[in-house]
């Protein structure tokens, strides 16, 4: 019975991850989504509460993945530009979480989860701080601007695609452009932070 | 006559601008931005062509007057920190702009005047590279990723304000915040060029 209602839970997160990074909040509906899924909408709302908490919900355990996947063991910061990079790959490789993002952003409003995102990033910038005391990366910028830069670097090429084509060239048409973007991420994070890579 | 069409035209530019950058291309209709200007909407067709290309025309638009506000005698790599916070502060003063990009990122298909586009980005990166060949700011960074970052430093602000409120603290609440990620913008530039700015 417990399995049965993850696989339910499961199936409306991706419908939904799907129908919000395609048309945001505003775009589509409840009904569209249960549809999507397959699942009576009732027992969408019984989960998940409204449709803006559900998109709160699909956006931050996206966000969760990617933290997972580019720093399963925590951030090292000597490595600040290779995990810039691997945030950067991890957009590249996941399209819909750099939409997400955007459409967050054109609502306008606060997540009705802020509290929890917040103390997340309070962690990550805990730790940002810590390595600015113990010299690892240097101390003349705010860690919560460092921090929020370092996903801006990875992640702006993914939110605006048609200015990165325009001024760097398409990755469609010119081979190696991705990877030559990826090492542009990579070296500004290193610049941005003053890190000191091990060698 | 000449000027009745200039002012019938301004009209319907600034109620195209109002709407795309609340809703989208796909969130509005040629229509309602006609109603909003006050203006027949055969007359906007025979103006602009259909409503992509009014998007595009009114997105380049917003772009030309932010390069004549923050360059007006043409950009200056000794400065190109400045350059960075100016333009921070410009899309802190036109909440549209980054709205606009961002529904383009969204919408995903390439402007219909990407050429000009491309042209224009084109002068600026040459201009980027003649000054790293001048040894003004450092050359080991491709020039067109350099000035691609440049926008987004003082951009993805904009373009994720919930992040940024998370991760920085809000601008509404914090005293200074604002004066400080611009501080933030400026240093990571020049960071990021490794510009040498004159004393």
């Amino acid at each position: 019975m417990k399995r049965n209602v993850e696989d339910t839970q499961q199936r409306l997160r991706a419908a939904a991850s799907a129908e919000f990074a395609a048309r945001g909040v505003d775009g589509t509906t409840v009904t569209r989504i249960a549809a999507r899924a397959g699942i009576n909408k009732e027992r969408l709302y019984a989960y998940f509460g409204d449709k803006d908490a559900l998109f709160d919900e699909v956006l931050t355990e996206a966000l969760e993945e990617l933290s997972r996947a580019v720093a399963p063991d925590g951030l090292r910061f000597e490595d600040l530009g290779e995990f810039a990079g691997r945030t950067f790959d991890y957009y590249g490789q996941h399209p819909e979480l750099a939409r997400l993002l955007q459409w967050e952003g054109l609502r306008g409003a606060p997540p009705v989860n802020a509290t929890t995102r917040t103390e997340h990033y309070e962690r990550k910038i805990a730790a940002a701080a810590q390595a600015q005391r113990d010299g690892v990366i240097d101390d003349q910028i705010e860690a919560g601007h460092l921090m929020f830069m370092i996903i801006g670097l990875a992640a702006w090429w993914f939110s605006v695609p048609q200015l990165a084509t325009m001024m760097s060239g398409s990755i469609a048409e010119a081979p190696g452009e991705q990877a030559k973007r990826r090492a542009f991420v990579v070296e500004a994070a290193q610049r941005l932070a003053g890190a000191r890579p091990e060698r």
